[in-house]
């Protein structure tokens, strides 16, 4: 055996240690890796479930500097590959990494703290909402359902379509809110509007709608232009901070991951303030079953600014201002299938996405739907709709039969 | 006028000054007061709904000390007289509390944190348990339901009785643990068994249930040998910390109240270590909308070591051992409903209870469920049912449609 052979194959064995290594600090997936030199070997003696590719060594050295980070970039620049599902894979990770980093409660917690005292000024709020919501319309359209709904859908039915299951979270909002016409509904983060649509048209209420989001708000005022909802609903491109008016029911729906855990006390002062005191309100936000950080790949590259609250680090929003929490429902499941729609949606259209971006815009946001969607089924992620009134309120439902229709009210 | 009438006319003028000032610090409730001597006057315009008679002027010096403690001892005593409805007195003194004193929120979580570090070992709680469980069975049939079931009804139907909205309860509870016959259930503080009997009898599982209160062991067995169930329940005399078997459910059904907060996240590692991967836990407790110290009469003689925790502090049950919480519903309109009726069944039976006890008893009693009714009419207390899962359990319902029996489930 010559000199250079033997250095080869020593190189070639500390590659394959500090994979091996960096794969048990990920709980050992069950996945095959292959090396750029075509070798390939597997993590766990389990069949694999994919296989990963790393097409230079430079992504060993980027996953050693940062899992998360190092992997998403990598990934979404091709100097890692995966070859076979790219979901199965994401959920293998997902479950493995959740099943293995049995991280210190207390640890978790103090990291979600020092996550949390960025604050989000008004400002540093509007370029974040920009990042991710200004994209274009044209880009959601191409894998959202037909009412442009990006939030967990409802499978009320296990045969549900997406657009189905979007209507059906729409109707399970609003008859959680026990929505009457005439009344005054605010919503704060409202999309490209679809559920202040909704609610106008099929509820009956009067609905103002803050978005930050330009591109947003000018699709939504279309869209209430053409379905004559105008004199009904009006979309201010304004902050939520900004809202003044008084209302039955406040209701935002995806927006707290983006509000920053310090903002929540706030953010509950301004419900406080604005929702009569025999109004309900209803949150709806991704969560944690317990507190820890968001992902940093994430936060770097996707929504700068967020965080994913625990129920209890929720409850900031709420208890400060007394109200009485009435409802909390975990969609999680829901949203695990939401995002593998989404995901084969993306898919079917990841062509048309190269072509109006680029080929890593492309790989970015595969990983961020599959991981998404990974986390809801891993468990590391969880859905809340949280339901609430001011304490004093004593007119509320004795069941929540109201929530099921078919179901005579039992009051 | 000569100085001994000035000098009396002084002294009630000055009791009068002192009483209109405590009544202010309980935001002005709309009753009378009458003096010792005979004196009446209103504490504000607004029509009485009751009277307030201080027998002796010891009881002004008793309510400055501690309104709470002083109000109860006096009352209990005899010191403090209501004429009127008594609930309805309760109602408004806790409605008028609730609205005016606006409490800071960081000063009330202080209070909750202070009143919190008071650690129950094992042998307080039995101490405290015994207190208030093994008062005598005689006693609680009186007033209770034909199950005596000594926590939160579920009335279902407007028109349901007691005993009705008990079993509505106990189906509830076993609903939402999704029971299949044959599993297996751990009950920590399970009274005098009508929960695990009814989840033997009617869902077919196996039962272990604990509780520290020898009185209501012996009755609980008693009932499972009458009805034939004690080859399936098993009722355990001795602390829920002893629990050291596997489990497919765990219930807890008002036992929380009397954990104390500093045993939460203890209560949350034994449950975890019972609870199999794919099991189903539903804790039941009193709460409050946010956090604050117990009532300080309350504590001190009906509740020894007892702490109502709001949301986030029960959320340190479940999310140290990363459980996902399913579901959180709040009953607290049932509660005030269910102890009002206690209160009636009791005072049917008044005297009865004054030959078996003593007339402060009764007192002490009713003051206590008229409270406790007043507390949950208020808002100052809530109840909540939570249900959760290890995180991991991808085998959960995708809609709460389980929970209404005549909807097919849509999984």
């Amino acid at each position: 055996m010559s000199v250079e052979t033997r250095h080869v194959l020593g190189e070639r064995s500390f590659d394959r240690s500090v994979i091996r290594w960096i794969m048990k600090s990920v709980g050992n997936p069950r996945i095959s890796v292959r090396l750029w030199n075509g070798d390939e070997f597997r993590v766990t003696e389990a069949r694999p479930v994919a296989c990963m590719e790393f097409r230079s060594r430079r992504a060993v050295f980027e996953l050693l500097r940062s899992p998360s980070v190092g992997f998403g970039e990598c990934y979404s620049r091709g100097l890692i590959d995966i070859h076979g599902d790219f979901l199965a894979f994401a959920n293998e990770i997902t479950a493995a990494i959740a099943e293995h980093r049995d991280n210190s409660y207390n640890a978790s917690k103090l990291r979600s703290l020092l996550h949390a005292m960025r604050r989000n000024s008004l400002q540093r709020s509007r370029h974040n909402v920009h990042h991710h919501y200004d994209l274009g319309n044209d880009f959601y359209k191409l894998w959202l359902d037909e009412r442009m709904v990006y939030t967990c859908a409802y499978y009320d039915t296990p045969a549900a379509t997406l657009d189905e299951a979007q209507v059906a979270k729409l109707d399970h909002v609003c008859r959680k809110l026990q929505l009457q016409p005439g009344q005054k509904v605010i919503e704060a983060g409202c999309g490209w509007g679809a559920l202040a649509l909704h609610m106008a048209e099929h509820y009956g209420v009067n609905v103002t709608a803050y978005n930050n989001s330009r591109e947003q708000v000018a699709y939504a005022r279309e869209r209430a232009t053409a379905r004559k909802l105008d004199d009904r609903v009006t979309f201010v491109e304004d902050d939520y901070r900004m809202i003044d008016a008084r209302c039955d029911a406040f209701v935002s729906v995806g927006m707290l991951e983006h509000v920053g855990l310090a903002n929540f006390r706030s953010l509950g002062a301004l419900i406080k303030r604005v929702l009569k005191p025999d109004g309900f309100g209803l949150v709806h936000s991704i969560g944690r079953s317990f507190p820890n950080r968001t992902d940093s790949w994430i936060t770097k590259h996707i929504f700068p600014g967020g965080h994913i609250p625990s129920l209890s680090e929720m409850m900031s929003v709420f208890e400060p201002q007394k109200f009485s929490v009435l409802d909390v429902e975990n969609l999680r499941p829901h949203y695990a299938r939401t995002c593998a729609t989404w995901l084969q949606n993306f898919e079917a259209e990841a062509d048309k996405v190269a072509e109006m971006y680029d080929e890593e815009f492309v790989r970015m946001w595969r990983l961020y739907l599959a991981g998404s969607s990974a986390g809801f089924e891993s468990g590391t992620l969880q859905l809340y709709q949280v339901v609430f009134t001011p304490r004093g309120n004593n007119d509320v439902p004795w069941t929540r039969h109201y929530q099921y229709p078919g179901f005579a009210e039992a009051r």
